[in-house]
């Protein structure tokens, strides 16, 4: 690839957002909360939001449990005990820790398009770093599984996606603001904070998006509408 | 610090483990597994064994789990409602929550010469690393908590402590294996594979060890009764 006629820094590195990017995730989450609605609702006559109830439990847990399958079971079961007053039958909780469960067994499926990408950014030279919240283990497991980690440079994960994560993230990687850009399907986590440091940033949106990840903003961000368009918008970038 | 009249590598990078070495952690899951006893026993005629259970259902979600309080609270449910043949009443399981969220939310305490000693090792000149395995959000929130973090180098969360892993890590901080040092209270985890890769160890017993750490070996290990010896052992290898 020649770089003698671009204007502007060459991407170096190029950052990769996982769950919703790379593989399929918050459909997992999405399918064992309408799951736990139809296990607790009978049970929670009185209560006309359960699923409400769950959120307001997550976001309550979120400072003490962080991210993952892990911390979602566990506000699962606590707030089935809540909207229950405490009837909640010990075999429907279990049935809400086998859901919990199998998301962390659940088989990575890599959303299309994304094999070919990888290689092909691999192959245009890019160093390519998985960067994403959540479970230190879960996380580690799914790049083995995925079939990418030979692609990979690095993998990090953080308990939370700010401005002094990405700076440190760089530190750690060894690359300039200016020669990094970021790929994910979250605006707050993956495109705000980066372009906050003086990167670049593109958001791919997942048709689902966790509640904790909504934003409200007024900034022009570069939109993709697949992964397949992240090579065309970096050569464009330069 | 001349190092003109030493024979044999400098030590120039220095691994600690973080739980019961630098702080802490055994003495509290094993009041909360005493607790676990306490509430299930009563719902539990039919079983003498309940903290064995209990262990149990730990090893066999480590591999889906890993370490830490929420692995070990979904544990404790999990085994509540197995040894109660599913009786065990809600109310029950929350206070287990509970006091799994204690763990996650107690103070942290740091071990006697800690402080002390980790000033020491830094004002000494060496860079100083975190190993640690467990839970990434609070294994980062204890370091900050600790008042430690200004002295440290990195802070590495680890899955497992294996000698792949001791690799990767020095490989991230740039150091040969003969100037690497661990300490730490785990043979198991903190002795034994740093040995393998050709660093040097020492290992500083806590009063109380995880049965998961325990191990069987047959290899001369440093031991040293306290952290306070880190320095004077250190200073000898040279």
């Amino acid at each position: 690839m020649t770089t003698d006629r671009r204007i502007g820094p060459r991407i170096e590195v190029v950052g990769l957002d996982a769950d919703d990017t790379l593989w399929h995730s918050e459909d997992g989450f999405h399918r064992v909360e309408q799951r736990f609605v139809e296990l607790v609702t009978e049970h929670a006559p009185a209560h006309t939001d359960v699923a409400g109830h769950l959120t307001v439990v997550e976001r309550r847990n979120m400072v003490l449990y962080g991210y993952g399958a892990k911390a979602f079971t566990l506000s699962m079961i606590e707030a089935a005990i809540e909207l229950t007053g405490g009837t909640v039958p010990a075999g429907t909780l279990q049935s809400l820790i086998d859901e919990g469960r199998a998301l962390l067994d659940r088989p990575v499926e890599l959303l299309d398009g994304v094999h070919e990408t990888i290689g092909a950014l691999r192959a245009a030279g890019y160093r390519l770093v998985v960067i994403t919240k959540g479970d230190l283990l879960h996380q580690h497991q799914k790049v083995a599984a995925s079939g990418l980690d030979e692609l990979l440079h690095a993998v990090e994960v953080v308990n939370e996606k700010d401005e002094r994560t990405y700076s440190g993230v760089l530190r750690r990687v060894g690359v300039e603001a200016d020669r990094f850009a970021m790929v994910g399907n979250s605006v707050k986590s993956d495109v705000l904070p980066v372009l906050g440091i003086g990167s670049r940033a593109a958001h791919v949106p997942y048709h689902l998006l966790w509640s904790a990840e909504h934003v409200e903003h007024d900034i022009d961000i570069d939109v993709l509408s697949s992964i397949r368009d992240v090579p065309g918008w970096l050569d464009a970038l330069a």
